[in-house]
């Protein structure tokens, strides 16, 4: 069984996947009368060829504990996919690049922990686990492009699963 | 002074301006292999003729207190525009419909009280007030697509401020 640690989630380290979202002081400008500032993510929206229509949904996630096991992944082909946390104080992201034989390449697999009021956007085709609250359910905001046919969402169940460890664990 | 009395953010209320962002159980249904539920919005994402870019960004909005004076109304030529409350407890918003000579209908402004993890999407053309946080600063998740011209945000500033109650000075 394939072993990862979680680790935590930056703009940098996750570049290779998509985009964080959060609020950033410091690429941040004064809006609404100097009442608000606005701080612009980098999101690379992907609308792909523009086969679908864009889709806001929150979804309510159970919440889970590390150590876990993922049986599941899925990419996108038409749309990148952004999820915020609404609610969910912790939340689990594992991700892997597209690899051969249009599955995922799980020796590339990355885990990451976001918090409450942060998100990511997946770029199209990056395989990832279904979105995954840690500790209580929690609520998660998610747009994306969808088409309603089949090719929205393309699910791999990897044979051997993986094993996803906690900060805790991965230092034991 | 005008005075407008806030309401309770409901879709019904709220339907002539847009719609309500919210986790809604009624229209849930399993996904994540029956680990999360998925709650699809209504909202009407509109693009207008398509001359801008998806963009999302993350405000975060001093905390105002009610009663307060809006001096401020914008619209949105070319987009809609959704807000979602990341960590604002409350949030107000004001509406007003598109009137004559370019300028908001100021006699069907309403008021509504939002709380967190709930947003909304204003129409296209629909006049509104920047987003306010109420009582503490708080941060929301904005979506629209913009053009980076001057289109994207219209601004008006009413010669007779509106003055908004809250629930409990509407009730006094």
């Amino acid at each position: 069984m394939q072993i990862l640690k979680v680790k935590r989630l930056t703009p940098l380290a996750f570049a290779p996947f998509g985009e964080v979202l959060a609020f950033d002081p410091e690429r941040s400008r004064l809006v609404n009368d100097g009442r608000a500032l606005r701080s612009d993510t980098d999101a690379r929206l992907d609308p792909g060829s523009g086969e679908g229509s864009p889709v806001l949904a929150v979804y309510r996630a159970r919440g889970e504990e590390l150590p876990c096991r993922l049986a599941t992944f899925e990419r996108h082909p038409l749309s990148s996919q952004a999820f915020v946390a609404l609610s969910a104080e912790r939340f689990l992201i594992v991700v892997a690049p597209h690899g051969t034989s249009s599955l995922p390449d799980l020796s590339r697999c990355e885990a990451f922990v976001g918090h409450r009021g942060e998100g990511v956007n997946y770029a199209r085709n990056i395989w990832h686990a279904p979105i995954t609250a840690l500790g209580a359910d929690g609520d998660f905001l998610m747009f994306m492009w969808e088409s309603g046919c089949s090719e929205d969402c393309i699910l791999h169940h990897p044979s051997d699963p993986l094993l996803v460890l906690g900060l805790e664990q991965a230092q034991a």
